[in-house]
């Protein structure tokens, strides 16, 4: 089907259509079919001494309606005022060769290697709606082969994608975090910010609303300020306190990977190293100079064993060496949640509990926030190796990551002053209590989820379940094992009849 | 997302639709990603001691249309009243595990060997309709790798393709012949079925209409006979005459092909290896022991070189032993035409000739056709190696061949005693000649095909181009080159106009 350059020729058939830029020729599919041309693919047409671009739009309706029959072409009145075209006048077409990505994604699946240009031009015409869902499917489906990507172009694809939407300057060395997630709770992000941006690193950071979890980090640090930020004012409140929190919706980084993911629901499964790739992409569009990956490795985890991790720490260290960024892979075994509360409000409290160093707050969530954090300063020079996480809780302990905070969520436009036990919960509360004595040993993330989404989170910020007690804690009849809240009785009732169904805690 | 059996909960909201079995309940597109479940997903709904299996739909409408929210599910009117459900009942849902085709399909791109039970799962999820196009894409993806699909596996993708159509059954043991074509006229076919079933072997043979050609075998046998039998009439012409020359539309052989094929115009290729099996399912399907390939290699040709042509020889000869099928693959190499009418009515002239034995007639067709019956005759055990030809050569010289050809097209309800020269062609003719003396070194194919499409064929029957002199004749300033027919003289001017701007002979 390398027709390029070929002539073609077709009868005209007037249309009595206006449809103005790009100058639009109506094919039958018959036509389409046999040239190998699809709708939206351009054609040069010859008419006399004329020759222009037109784009190509394909009618299935049937001979019998007599719009476009095959062996004819419908031109619109656009073309044949200007050019005088009557019915039955034979116009010539040259055929075009195939886009360069099409090309690309065929040698790509013959075995071969491609250029950067040639990845560009993937990458390109997925963000331009030039390939369709198939054609995506096919460049993708060469990546799950670990064998078919070469680190090369991996790179190259990370290039392409950083590179293909909105990359952001800001006049410092920037650094960042992400976490390849997979557990409820786990707010380390909130916190490594403070710390970070009060120890004067630049870290502008973007996060997420809830997809499958019962929060974002996005959904739960609305509860303390404003987070949906255009980019002139990301850019003010950076430039004010070194960092922010954001949700990074409004910033279209890396916008290949929207419809790239979109191909993947179809098959259920991501391939690793194109999990790798879009993550560094945008930390890339971001302009990230250190970059600290948080990757919880558990049965729930979306990293399921210690050799998943290492191959995609490998990956993530080849890539970020190629842009110059400095990298630490943060690999940590979890399975239950990371702080007590699990839904935005419950989230928001963890959060600040540990941010103005109360009591009550979650140590389990602190301890990971200042080692991570610690690794992340300790990437950026401002600590020699090993004690980055006593400056992290140096941080936390003398207040100064809080006070960092309280500018941040000022900038953002929210309450400074707002303290942990004055978010508002749920006022409709049930406290669930063990029926027997024992040790906890083990707590089911997917139905602890499922029971915040039918208390109403993430979109009901007040609605969530706080956990009394973690793994490994030992339990006795009658003692509460978790607090629900919501805002009705309606919530309460549905999840206490799904809790008939399905356990959160396992108790032996 | 393997969620197999995970147990989740939605509030139902009653929808006042009745849609009868299966019974259908409507999730919102947020909780559908959520869950990983798609439109057509199948789920076991639970309500108090009722457990029934429903069809999932997917609502994209805006939260603000209040019809199903995420957090509900719809439930029709069929299943509300059957099982008193009211709204805001919650209902419980186990989900399903991924269909084993989609696992299958994630097993086979990370690199996985796939099981016969597997390969048929994918297969007959593609007939009906249980796969999407993108789906399948991923699985043809996997097929362009010479590395990933074992030869084993291959031959499963044969067994299953063919198992998944229409399986015909012959009282005998049924020949073929199948050609990979891409050369215009090369109309074998109907002259090696007349020897064939001359010499008694059973060859009911199916043809294909054009696609992008000047004229398919079942166009222009349909001037000399009808072509759409139906699979009773089909084996009655079979029985009485042994052989038969049909469309293979109206049999639906190996359907899974059509869905495959039509993802692969995304790509515009098609890998080799695809190519083989469809081709061995559907004369599996028809029951083929014996088989004979013809494979004209050239520039024009499907297959390009013989690097190409020894690959899928290979192929076909390993896939036809795993089914105990005797084969042939006969490599020519040519790049012109083989006769020389080109359209419907001017190739059925060529046959006639051949068969009739006309002094007029196109040697290289009945060179060509009786060195490919002769192969099959051998093949088939009615001839010593190397002697087939001659037996080939014989039946037409003795009109063997036109006798049982005669049977054959009064068995499809043709005239039988229709004669070569009396085959109607376009009164409306033009001759083209020569502006220049010197030798005809090329003709192109595509050119050619592109006149014969301006003068109407293939639906003009009466339309199309023969061919005066062919490539290495040496050629004289106005002697004619070819002449080209049709009914009006609108579609000459047409063909005319186009002959300004494009060649169909190089002469040097």
């Amino acid at each position: 089907m390398n027709n390029n350059g070929h002539k073609i020729f077709l009868r005209a058939k007037k249309l009595d259509i206006q449809a103005g830029h790009p100058w639009v020729v109506v094919l039958h599919q018959k036509d389409a079919l046999r040239y190998g041309l699809r709708s939206g693919d351009e054609l040069i047409f010859k008419w006399h001494r004329h020759r222009t671009v037109v784009m190509v739009n394909v009618t299935a309706l049937t001979e019998a309606i007599d719009l476009v029959k095959p062996g004819f072409v419908g031109v619109f009145r656009d073309i044949t005022n200007t050019y005088k075209i009557q019915n039955n006048n034979l116009i010539e077409f040259l055929l075009p060769g195939q886009p360069i990505s099409v090309k690309a994604i065929q040698k790509k699946l013959l075995g071969g290697r491609l250029s950067y240009s040639e990845i560009y031009s993937i990458i390109k015409d997925i963000v331009d709606h030039r390939l369709d869902e198939v054609q995506i499917a096919f460049f993708v489906a060469s990546a799950f082969d670990k064998a078919s990507f070469s680190r090369e172009e991996m790179y190259f694809l990370t290039k392409a994608m950083a590179g293909t939407g909105e990359m952001l300057h800001f006049n410092n060395r920037v650094a960042d975090k992400h976490s390849v997630g997979g557990l409820p709770g786990n707010r380390v992000t909130p916190i490594l910010v403070a710390i970070l941006a009060g120890e004067g690193i630049c870290i502008p950071k973007t996060s997420s609303r809830a997809i499958t979890s019962a929060a974002g980090t996005a959904d739960s640090f609305e509860v303390i300020a404003p987070v949906q930020l255009d980019i002139k004012k990301i850019k003010r409140v950076v430039k004010k306190t070194n960092g922010c929190l954001v949700w990074g919706g409004a910033v279209k980084l890396a916008p290949a990977d929207d419809r790239i993911l979109k191909t993947m629901y179809h098959l259920g499964i991501e391939p690793f190293s194109k999990m790798v790739v879009s993550i560094m992409a945008k930390k890339l569009a971001m302009g990230a100079k250190y970059l600290i990956i948080d990757m919880p490795v558990g049965k729930t985890a979306k990293v399921k064993n210690m050799k998943e991790a290492r191959e995609l720490k490998s990956l993530f260290k080849y890539i970020a060496n190629r842009f110059g960024v400095k990298i630490y892979v943060a690999i940590s075994k979890a399975n239950g949640p990371i702080g007590r509360g699990i839904g935005p409000s419950l989230e928001a409290r963890d959060i600040l509990r540990v941010l103005q160093q109360k009591e009550n707050r979650p140590m389990d969530l602190e301890k990971k926030s200042t080692i991570v954090a610690g690794k992340l300063l300790e990437l950026c020079g401002k600590a020699p190796k090993g004690k980055g996480i006593l400056i992290a809780e140096q941080s936390l302990r003398l207040r100064k990551a809080w006070r960092k905070m309280q500018e941040i969520i000022k900038a953002q436009g929210g309450n400074q002053n707002i303290n942990s036990e004055r978010i508002q919960q749920g006022t409709v509360q049930l406290a669930i209590k063990s029926k027997k004595n024992g040790r906890i040993i083990d707590i089911d993330n997917k139905n602890l989820v499922e029971i915040c989404r039918l208390l109403g989170a993430p979109s009901e910020k007040k609605a969530g379940v706080y956990i009394h007690k973690v793994v490994g804690d030992k339990i006795k009849k009658g003692e509460i094992l978790f607090t629900m809240y919501t805002v009705s009785q309606l919530h309460i009732k549905l999840a206490e009849t799904a809790l008939k169904e399905i356990d959160i805690f396992k108790i032996k």
